[in-house]
């Protein structure tokens, strides 16, 4: 180890295989899970413990890291392992029926929720940013997104283009952690991509990985590709090296037009996470230590110009969407007055999903393999046999998405199917069609886990945008409810201030007494997501809940 | 009903006795006791729903309060109640171990936590404000505080007098729901004092409870009793009518020096909260219905005058202390730069407490006999037969202390004792000693779970003050551990955007499962008030850690 507690040579993968290190797998699960977020083929920056989302950690130091596991292995069944942004802080007596870690990152009193007192505890060493997944240690690469981005295109095609993305191309910024499922998603959805990033290496990475098909260094050898690609009604996607605030706008001036227009770089984060115009990687890299202040100012002013070269194409008719990076904020915040006149992502097209109960459900195989996955998806199109999508998304996933780390699926499924399917993998555990346990979890952007009035709860119809009972309560329900480990975060996804969500895992180890727990979470934990639209007052969540016989008090 | 769904003409009172309503004492108790927080003997405004505290509600509107108790009524054992800020929003199926409540109040995403936007969604009835145990039904009436500020003014009376307070006398604001507390407390601690109040009413509820001893509608009628008590050596209170922005500042203009200068206003709501220099409390009812905008420029103006009189004082070496009311950061916000140069109560008196997880627990009968806690004060007695200074406070506070609504008590205990006095109690209900069982809970500025950085958390050694991940992992260990309603609220004491904290209830019913929750919960929860200090560098923490036992893998 060397000085800094946050760097290490050392390489983590997670154990695979039916054989325990913990005593049980409701603690040998949280452990293997952990590593996996930080395996070399599934975290962008494992030796600093990064996972994704510009600084999104699963451990506050290696020093915690070894003494999270050293606590897991050694943690009886009816004790709860607590940690606070990283660090393992307490072990208490439980009982079986409650979760076996609870987690809480990055949280701070409201008035002191900002980047700069985050960092000042950050540089003390008494805090770490847990972004959504990575501090609740249910990332599973980049598939996690590529089902929600897929899904997110392709209602963009239905609304804009008739159901058809043929000939249409998307212009986006960022190929990392999760902006990497861009291309692959886009030509899943039928559509070319033209993606702008700015480190080669996570065009590399992408290429190696199929998630992008073609790499360009200059803006005409790209055009020309999407032209070419386009003209033949061929769904392909290219890579270019660039900023995408130089980018966007000399695209607005040649007058080029995308068919869809969106943003992934890590905005949310102005001090790691966006290259300030004019300046190459290495000067950002050294000046990111060295002046972080001056980053931040420059990045937040190349926002801006990003986000009015994205007005523009708004203004054109071009859909425009904010893909959840809080870009459009901190461009307001710059004097752009109008930078929320495109909309999110999510009101436009998530929310019916959420309202539904309906979102990014998923589940990783900790035998560590294939097999255990192709089987549950089997499961999955037998449970629910007329959902053609589902059975398209399943075979394109197979074919397409090449495992990172433990073996995993993403299905957006909702109220009413997530516990059958949680209970149908249990019983595969316990009848040994499955090598080894599984673990099923969630992002936090759910339908009932998270407050983020830029992103998930923009634009609520009863204006309840910023209303964070809701996380708490689900994340409450959830260790109620006996998940096997539960997260509280703030600051995910948008950055510090601007969100507040709830995550939950829960293992099927093929015992009658985590189906219990199974058919629990997993009805729960969906139905506040029905439960908090039903308030607000959406009509698709009121039947759904009416539907499922939700037994909602003051609601209907 | 009135039209207005927060005004209803009805009284409400716990039901007393053995006999059930529900279905079981684990939700009868929280339907007694949510009762019991509207007593017209407890609450300051019951007719409106308000508890203490400004606006602290135990229900957003009279519908949702008899919702709440038809959900309590039916709910089973199994099964879990939500409460949104004060809204009864689902059941959902858990397991007997389970709580049977979860609440959360008031909580707001960070960069919308303030008063505007909460006052927004208020208006639209989306919210409430839960102040601490308002909303989480452990309110006991001035009791609860008596105690704590007994505490307070004995601590600095040790400091700076010797430990006698004899022929001294304490300046302060303020006879609400808590404020009234202080002239008794002060008595008990054998020192006089002078209680500016501006409501006539509350002085007059508290000559009637025999809070305060003597009333005053002038300065130099106050001043002369005073002066007269002091010489003589007697330890009496008198209440002030007027306005503490007025006297705070004529006092030091006069050159009188009180011993001791604090105030409980309700600085924290200032378009509820505090009368503006120079209104008559009718001109200022009617304008907060009609310009709360001006209500509040005008309180914020005032209470600047006033904090600028109590660093006057403090100029002066007169001890002067805030009282966690948010005084000192309103004053500042207003421009006055050094109203911080006084500290918090917490920092100077109580920290030392908290590390050691000692804190305001508390318990009522639900029998609603005062024998019920007369027997339950004798075996606090013989379980700690060594700590001279609670069994004072146990007698003075039978003997001076009314009941208000169901008989309670609250005694200052710690890690290690809570739990044996819960098992005790609940021996006591199983083999017939009490009349029915008790509730045991205590407020949610307690060790381990609250963050509030102007208040509980000021200047915590390490600088952690702002880091809420320890109320919030408070709230999801006593989920865990099994109590019976857990709650968690943003805002309370010092408002908006200030504070997070957490409230835990359990019931003591006389079952064996009752008395292996109470020695899960009344153990842990304290215990995370000794671990969230031994983390800040405590020692007085990491050394009761150790004595205790705790598991706390990355502190010791
Ligand atoms: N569902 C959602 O809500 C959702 C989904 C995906 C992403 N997001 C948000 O999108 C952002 C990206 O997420 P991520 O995990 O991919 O982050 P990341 O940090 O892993 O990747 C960001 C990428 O952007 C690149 N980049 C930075 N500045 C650039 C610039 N000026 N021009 C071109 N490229 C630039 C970086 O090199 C990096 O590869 C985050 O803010 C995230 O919260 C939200
Ligand atoms: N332990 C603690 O941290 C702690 C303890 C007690 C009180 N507090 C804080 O103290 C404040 C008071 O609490 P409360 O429950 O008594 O509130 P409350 O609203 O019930 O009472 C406040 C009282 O102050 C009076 N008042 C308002 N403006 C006045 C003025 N200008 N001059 C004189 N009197 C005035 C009101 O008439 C009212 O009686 C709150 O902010 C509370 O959070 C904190």
């Amino acid at each position: 180890m060397t000085e800094n507690p946050r760097k290490n040579a050392r390489t983590v993968r997670s154990p695979i295989g039916p054989d325990l290190i913990c005593g049980d797998w409701t603690t040998e699960a949280p452990m293997r899970m952990m590593m996996n977020n930080l395996d070399p083929d599934v975290a962008e920056n494992p030796h600093e413990l990064v996972v994704y989302g510009g600084i999104g950690r699963a451990a506050r130091t290696w020093g915690d890291f070894d003494k999270i596991v050293d606590s897991l292995k050694t943690l009886n069944t009816d004790e709860t392992l607590l940690v606070q942004s990283g660090k393992p802080v307490g072990v208490f007596k439980t009982h079986k029926d409650a979760p076996r870690v609870l987690i809480a990152n990055s949280n701070l009193v409201p008035k002191w929720a900002n980047w700069d007192h985050f960092n000042e505890l950050d540089k003390k060493g008494l805090a770490m940013y847990g972004q959504m997944t990575a501090g609740s240690w249910i990332y599973i690469g980049s598939q996690g997104i590529v089902q929600g981005t897929y899904e997110t295109f392709a209602e963009a095609g239905r609304q804009h283009y008739g159901g058809d993305l043929k000939g249409k191309w998307i212009l986006t910024g960022g190929l990392g952690g999760m902006g990497g499922a861009q291309p692959l998603a886009a030509v899943m959805a039928g559509a070319c991509c033209l993606a702008v990033e700015c480190n080669p290496d996570s065009i590399d990475f992408r290429l190696r990985t199929r998630y992008i098909d073609e790499k360009a260094e200059s803006l005409d050898e790209a055009l020309e590709m999407i032209d070419r690609w386009t003209k033949a009604g061929e769904a392909k996607s290219v890579g270019l090296l660039g900023n995408a605030a130089d980018i966007f706008p000399e695209l607005v001036k040649r007058g080029v037009r995308p068919d869809i227009v969106t943003d992934q770089t890590s905005a949310h984060d102005p001090i790691n996470g966006y290259l300030p115009i004019g300046w190459s990687m290495g000067q950002w890299r050294d000046k990111r230590e060295s002046d972080p202040k001056l980053v931040e100012k420059e990045a937040r002013a190349s926002m801006k110009v990003q986000v009015q070269a994205m007005l523009d194409f708004h203004a054109q008719g071009i859909p425009t969407v904010d893909y959840g990076n809080n870009i459009r904020q901190v461009a307001k915040d710059e004097g752009l007055e109008n930078a929320f006149d495109f909309p999110g992502f999510v009101p436009a097209y998530i929310r019916p999903l959420f309202c539904r109960g309906i979102g990014p459900f998923r589940w990783a195989a900790l035998s560590g393999n294939p097999e255990d996955i192709y089987k549950t998806d089997q499961k999955v199109k037998e449970l629910l046999p007329d959902d053609k999508n589902l059975h398209n998304w399943l075979d394109m996933a197979r074919e397409r998405i090449s495992f990172q780390g433990l073996p995993a699926r993403i299905c957006w499924v909702g109220l009413g199917d997530r516990h059958r399917l949680g209970m149908a993998f249990n019983e595969m555990v316990a009848n040994g069609e499955l090598d080894a346990p599984v673990v099923i979890g969630r992002d936090h952007l759910d339908s009932g886990s998270v407050a983020s009035p830029n992103r998930e709860t923009e634009a609520m119809q009863d204006g309840s945008d910023a209303v964070s009972d809701w996380p708490l309560l689900n994340a409450l329900l959830n260790t109620a409810s006996g998940a096997t480990w539960v997260s509280i975060h703030h600051g995910g996804g948008v950055g510090m201030g601007y969100s507040q969500h709830a995550g939950v895992v829960i293992v099927a180890d093929g015992t009658p007494e985590a189906a219990k727990r199974l058919e629990r979470v997993l009805w729960n934990d969906p139905a506040t997501g029905v439960m908090r639209h039903a308030d607000a007052g959406y009509e698709i969540a009121q039947e759904c809940a009416r539907e499922k016989g939700l037994n909602l008090p003051g609601i209907l």
